[in-house]
């Protein structure tokens, strides 16, 4: 997905929220906004939004001096996240539809994305959860549900953490043994990597690789070989989030997303409205 | 009052608004958005946001070849709030503290601010007129009423088109031979300019004067000396809306605001809630 107009003003409210939790000082938070302003206004507009969110996280996490700026935040999401897991688990082994359920919580773990807002609180995603379960799903779970079954190869496409347990809860009710996960290959805003994916037990549970890069998507020109190798092989690839959705909405592959629509400008690009849930193929939308 | 970070994204976001509504080829709009992106990454953060509103809506008129791309909507504005004169008057007239009644309808009307917002339509002006009636009031009108009374000449800073008419109705009850209103010295934004006082009855009611500025604001170093004459001599100056207060919240003149708080920035400055109508000197506040 191309960058739109509607994205520039995001990307400096993004960039205040990162330098105000990341950087004290005044001076060092300026000159971050006069560079990500300059770099912006120079920036190519086909490129998808995570492209300018990776240099936009380059740039702090330099002017930091510090590699992971939201480790603690994201050590307490799993934590949280994992402290729902007996009642989520509970929830979809109850239902009559584990399947759709076991998305919908999936989706629902998608609201923990500090680049769409600072603000994630547990309240918030206690809401989120219980709406889940019955608000309106954009898309067709059977679908998907079909494609699980008909794949060999099935590579998951992580997001965030805290959601990394979501994600682990709709693996263990998949053919594990076709699935692999993936996370960032380095830490960038509160997106998961192996060290998350080690702390949720998602590595106990299907293989993980992480991509090589520090893009808050999958950016592919940016991922390591060893990744793209199980890309291309992979029959089906299940992407989570909107990062993961702006980086290969354009591919030619059989992914499914899954995610929600937390902005307008992706509602626009879907054709949804704002908060919406999703899941199904781009060109089935 | 100086930009605050917060202001940034917001930069962005009337830019896209105001090229939205005058420029409709791409291409245009991107180089404007481009060369604001530019400008705001070098701009002075010490000085007020509209200094950067004023350069925002020069590129504006310079590139769509357009000197007044809100004409229209300003007329209409104006139009819609001289079709409401006759029930504010009344509303005033049967009020038994006319004074306050006609300074909160005056706030009300800087509610008619496409800088602040493009989402103004006839449903919220009505809404915001009907609760500006009883809603709380940050500030006193006592104390106002004692400056007219006290003044010798009171400058009444003008804002925007629609609420020039809302600025009428307190006109038309204070010792009118002491007052001059002033108005932009040319377009910008909605802003009222000398068409607009005549459109809306201002030049029959008192002596009008421009500023001699283009800037959505009153930014002394921009304005004529014969405007700076009539602003150095009055003792009481009526400032209306976030602009003029944006400019002229550091100087030490006996300065009563009356605005509406629409963003969260302004709030903070003075101290009170997003939404709030303001009454009153800064240092007051």
């Amino acid at each position: 997905m191309e960058t739109y107009y509607d994205c520039l003003p995001c990307f400096m409210r993004q960039t205040l929220d990162a330098v105000r939790m990341v950087i004290s000082e005044k001076p060092a938070q300026e000159t971050i906004l006069r560079q990500i302003l300059k770099a912006v206004s120079k920036m190519d507009f086909q490129q998808s939004p995570p492209v300018m969110a990776q240099y936009i996280h380059r740039k702090i996490r330099t002017l930091s001096g510090c590699d992971d700026p939201y480790k603690e935040l994201k050590i307490k999401y799993n934590q949280y996240a994992l402290d729902l897991y007996p009642e989520m688990k509970a929830a979809i082994l109850d239902s009559p539809n584990q399947f759709e359920t076991a998305v919908r919580l999936a989706i629902a773990g998608n609201i923990i994305d500090f680049g769409a807002s600072l603000v994630v609180d547990q309240t918030m995603i206690k809401q989120t959860i219980q709406s889940s379960l019955t608000d309106p799903l954009i898309g067709n779970t059977d679908q998907l549900s079909d494609a699980v079954s008909e794949a060999n190869k099935i590579l998951f496409l992580g997001d965030n953490t805290g959601e990394i347990v979501f994600d682990r809860l709709l693996i263990e009710i998949l053919p594990m043994h076709k699935v692999i996960y993936s996370v960032r290959g380095m830490p960038v805003l509160n997106d998961a990597t192996m060290e998350d994916a080690i702390q949720t037990g998602m590595t106990d549970t299907v293989q993980v690789i992480d991509n090589g890069s520090d893009a808050p998507g999958t950016l592919l020109e940016d991922c390591s070989q060893k990744f793209l190798k199980i890309f291309n092989e992979a029959d089906l690839i299940i992407a989570k989030g909107q990062g993961n959705f702006e980086t290969l909405s354009h591919i030619n592959k059989n992914i499914y997303f899954l995610l929600k629509a937390k902005c307008p400008v992706i509602a626009s690009h879907i054709g949804c409205k704002t908060g919406d849930a999703i899941v199904g193929r781009f060109k089935d939308f």
